[in-house]
């Protein structure tokens, strides 16, 4: 079992090779320069690691593992242009750099070039890839929906603001690290138990970047530590608030919710103090426990060699912590 | 073999069956309206008929015709986005309806229900008819980007405006009937026949588009006769006008295409006369014939009955005419 920095690397340099110059160039160069724009690459390297978990050469999922980022990819150059977005890692964003519709097409083939990576395996390997695939596609598609859909609705449950984190995030966690289970040929149970590990572990990471969004360190969380709240994002911690208040509280929580005041540190401060008296905060924390000890459990249920369930457990940590 | 009227309320039945009411409804209410416009459905047709016709009960075919008809409807979502449409088939465009955001993301999940439905296929079907639909999907996003690339170019060929109506529209003609003898498991000589028929046939059908658009019978060609030359786009009839014009109609032809008059009828006019004394009216009528001829030539290679030859060829001979 290797250690993530090979898996890093080795997609690394394959990535690279699949970036080559193509005709028409209008269309391929925003492909490659979204590929191009980096990121920690946690996706592919979960197929590559999940892969050789099951006791399979890892350089076997290269292609799945790229899929994958080609597909996140594409996800981030439409979502970009839904979300009116300037930059993305610090660069001009695709439809910013060139145009909406150059965007449109560019994100078009990309959708199309995923399926292709799955082409060098067997039929029945490929087949349950492009399936696995195509659902987890179409429930990006669906929770990208009903994350716009929340934006205008004031009744979201919590049960359907899960629904929307899972499908919007989780599944291609759980996705990515199942293909790795395809390509290795294991048992079914196996495919299925990485991926709601890698399904609950999205969960998780998911509502901890709810959490440190309002209660992380500025130093270390990356994005603007409130930008949730002033863009009144109805995230857990919200909804668990609002579930929890008081009349007078949900009231004030309601009324922060409906403005957007110029200077926002006082808002930022007011609803945290919420989050935190109506137990909103507690219930969060506990809630990414949850989900991560749900994750973790299902390692026992896993067959395969302890080490391999201790990396797994330590990436899954990492991830947690932030420490990846 | 039955007459295309069958295979057409065939699909037209199983269509009706795939459109149901899905949750989100603000991604699939969408495709649902789409998918429910009309039209000829003439590609998924000539899935059926290539089935029927290599011998393989042609109802087998009818999720492969689905997936050919539920792209070309993608494809018209994204491009009525792209040419800022705002009407299809005498309705309201998607984006138009809902909003352009709406039709990127419907017009994103049709694209990967297409795929998904190959689903129901054996493994090697399954895969032929992915690859096959990706390469197809393929050149449609870069037919569409060379158009786009056109709009601004004056120096293009007559080579690569061929390519790009090829790309852009006659190969899922080609793929469309190439799905249906994939489904039909006959060899793949007769597989590349029927694609290539297809292609010629599509090739035909577009050049022949550009011919009518200007020199067609107003009463029976459907769109408003000149529309290309007011629009000053630049088809086979414009690109072979301008290789034979002296310098002096060459001079006057890039004037009329560089203004865009209140009153058309003098441009249309003047153009016309140019495309006629140039010489370029009859090149494209001839195009026109060889591609016919080149399609009708492939009928001969392929190892089918007599009978079901004449069948294609009569389909062909109605495109042609515009009868079907």
């Amino acid at each position: 079992m290797n250690n993530i920095k090979t898996y890093q690397s080795a997609f690394v340099d394959y990535l690279e090779t699949y970036i080559v110059e193509r005709e028409p160039k209008n269309l391929y160069d925003p492909v490659n320069y979204i590929l191009n724009l980096g990121g920690k690459r946690l996706r592919p390297v979960l197929t590559l690691m999940a892969c050789d978990c099951f006791g399979e050469d890892y350089h076997k999922a290269l292609d799945a593992a790229l899929s994958v980022e080609v597909f996140h990819n594409f996800s981030l150059v439409h979502d970009d242009i839904m979300d009116d977005a300037p930059i993305r890692r610090g660069q001009q964003t695709v439809h910013e750099k060139w145009d909406v519709n150059t965007g449109i097409l560019s994100g078009d083939v990309m959708l199309i070039m995923a399926y292709q990576l799955f082409e060098n395996y067997k039929p029945e390997t490929f087949q349950a890839l492009a399936k696995l695939f195509s659902k987890t596609a179409t429930e990006v598609c669906e929770g990208q929906q009903y994350d716009v859909d929340f934006e205008t609705r004031n009744d979201v449950t919590i049960d359907e603001y899960l629904k929307m984190i899972e499908y919007k995030t989780a599944v291609l966690v759980g996705g990515a690290m199942k293909m790795g289970a395809i390509v290795a040929e294991t048992s079914e149970e196996n495919q299925n138990a990485i991926y709601d590990f890698g399904r609950y572990l999205g969960i998780a990471f998911q509502l901890q970047d709810d959490y440190l969004d309002a209660f992380g360190n500025p130093e270390t969380f990356g994005k603007q530590v409130g930008g949730d709240i002033i863009e009144n994002k109805k995230t857990y911690l919200y909804l668990k608030a609002l579930e929890f208040a008081s009349e007078e509280d949900k009231e004030k929580l309601l009324d922060w919710f409906s403005a957007q005041p110029d200077e926002s540190s006082e808002k930022v401060d007011q609803v945290k103090q919420i989050f935190t008296s109506t137990g909103a905060k507690a219930a969060t924390k506990e809630a990414v426990e949850q989900y991560t000890e749900k994750a973790f459990s299902l390692l026992k249920m896993m067959n395969v060699d302890e080490e391999k369930k201790q990396i797994l457990k330590q990436f899954g940590l990492g991830l947690m912590t932030r420490n990846v």
